[in-house]
């Protein structure tokens, strides 16, 4: 057990660090936050080391000061998990970012252990790319298999044709294309676990996106109880076939026909998690540092719905209406520069839950 | 307005510091702390300096760094405050401070201005004590004028021999003698106020003390209506009359006889407005940090019921079952030296209110 008063190390700077960083101090916690990015958010709340993921001697003294290292940021390069894995526990670890670093290697991976998932192809040419499509269907998402986040890297595509210049205008690197799926909603589930075993999910909640950017999250999602009771048991499944020691997003689609087929893997705190802020007993971000650890796992029941809105670019300028509407939990990211589809902060609201405040 | 992105000075580096930190963190702030002891709680979470309140040059230069200056400590010399409001604003000023770091000041600015409190004697010798004491009836409590807390600096006496020694023992220095109080319960308000005046008061709690340290907060206070409205009108026209910008803590005495009197004022954070962080739209320390900044003020009423216990000295090491109670919230400020008293965390337990969720 790394117990209340030791110093956490989290690798990424950014609001979910900042909020990690935030829910550790809490706990009597301290932290120090490595990042490249000189203007980092998490770094005004902590100590920071900023530079390089490839200068092994800032690792290597970070390393050296914490009790454990944690990420919210999955794209670290698995050599400086490495570097420190050598001096320290690295929860997750590199195990675990290799495979959800990259779309192809995750999956393989879900879809050899029986995991549902839409159909893909490998794709490293453009013949691959329209040959992948006349495959799959009428229309498909091709995608880099690195990097991509909000939508970055991806095509929509609907012939062969268009496969391939997607492909080069996606960069020619490795690529997977994926069947479209139309879905119902999407829905995703983050799910803690410990490095003995021990889980807690939170229930799992609707994801609407604009432009490919969440938009909007609906804690509880409005399903079956028994969807959310299969999505919660996928989603904890896959943690441990991973063996992630941390937390684990996984979003997934409800479609129709092929009920629940998972979409993408996030080995952090997730956007869609942020309503846990305010309408849960503990937060992700603290069941992030108890996971890591070792503390026994939060109780996860929310006492209230949730809506939760993204405050994207412009719109964080509505913060002054925001901070005057009762009820209204408004949570800033502290971030300088106002760029479009930026995520600046996001506000909360919440609502009666059926059964009322159950703790 | 100081909009989110800005820098929030605070004097005063201990858990009330470390809370309000963490508070503005969450809206987006930054924040600058200035403390003399190097080992201060607040400093893990925010840029610091530590430096003595004597210190013209850290003055200064902290005072250059920040756009507005808060604290959470109310003993800071008033000579600091006066060096750093010639260059930036200070809320509360040094005229509040002036009046509550001393209880002599306090109780005279409260007479004169008709507000309820005990009868007192000021004492400035062994034989003003034992003329105070006669005079003020058989049992009176001997505090000193500046400088205590926690019940350090104030002896019960029971007689006028007693009145005399207890004056030697708290080393002769300017005291107050106060009418030992029957009560029935001690409450308190914590009310925030705005350069314009404008409030918002949380609803009056309940404390419970053990050696004069408080062990429990019962929130909201167990009292008829009519005295709950009562005692927030109390406490806002005490804000209004001293002129506080940000946060003002009345204690209260509950008397059978004498109704409500007024027993102490801190211009900051209060122990008592713990519970806010778990059972409020906006806390406390969010609160403070709206008064200060002119942004509106926050909806102060409870969605729960809640009873914060502080963790004092070795009972901070009930943190594992704590943890592991669900529903309990957890709170440690990240003291690395444990004492017998001292305030370590604490812990809040949420109960439904009459009328379930409000917001």
């Amino acid at each position: 057990m790394i117990p209340p008063g030791s110093t956490l190390g989290i690798l990424g700077g950014g609001q979910l660090g900042r909020m990690t960083a935030l829910a550790a101090a809490r706990l009597g916690y301290s932290c120090h936050v490595f990042a490249p990015e000189p203007d980092s958010p998490a770094f005004a709340v902590a100590r920071h080391t900023c530079a390089s993921y490839e200068d092994r001697a800032a690792l290597e003294a970070f390393a050296d000061s914490v009790s454990v290292v944690t990420l919210e940021f999955e794209n670290v390069p698995v050599a400086a998990l490495e570097i420190l894995a050598r001096r320290v526990r690295v929860r997750p670890d590199a195990t675990v970012l290799a495979v959800t670093q990259d779309r192809l290697a995750e999956k393989r991976f879900l879809e050899a252990r029986g995991f549902p998932l839409a159909r893909y192809r490998d794709v490293r040419s453009r013949e691959d790319a329209g040959r992948a499509l006349a495959e799959l269907g009428d229309r498909g998402v091709l995608k880099t298999t690195r990097l991509g986040y909000d939508g970055r890297g991806q095509r929509i595509v609907a012939s062969p044709g268009e496969a391939a210049e997607a492909f080069a205008a996606l960069g020619g690197g490795p690529q997977v294309l994926e069947t479209f799926v139309t879905f119902e909603r999407e829905i995703s589930v983050v799910t803690a676990r410990r490095a003995d075993g021990a889980r807690a999910s939170y229930p799992p909640v609707e994801n609407r996106h604009e432009h490919h950017i969440l938009r909007t999250t609906l804690a509880p999602a409005p399903i079956a109880p028994a969807l959310a009771r299969e999505a919660v048991a996928l989603a904890e499944a896959i943690a441990e076939a991973l063996g992630v020691v941390g937390l684990l997003a996984v979003e997934m689609f409800v479609t129709g026909e092929s009920g629940l087929l998972v979409n993408e893997l996030a080995p952090r705190p997730h956007n869609s998690g942020h309503w846990t802020l305010d309408a849960c007993p503990v937060s992700q971000f603290e069941q992030l540092v108890r996971a890591i650890c070792d503390l026994p796992l939060g109780d996860p029941t929310p006492f209230a719905a949730a809506v939760m809105d993204n405050l994207l670019g412009e719109e964080v300028h509505a913060w002054p209406r925001l901070l005057a509407e009762p009820g209204a939990r408004l949570h800033l990211y502290g971030k300088r520069e106002v760029r479009p589809g930026r995520k600046m902060g996001h506000v909360t609201r919440l609502f009666p839950l059926a059964g009322g405040l159950t703790r």
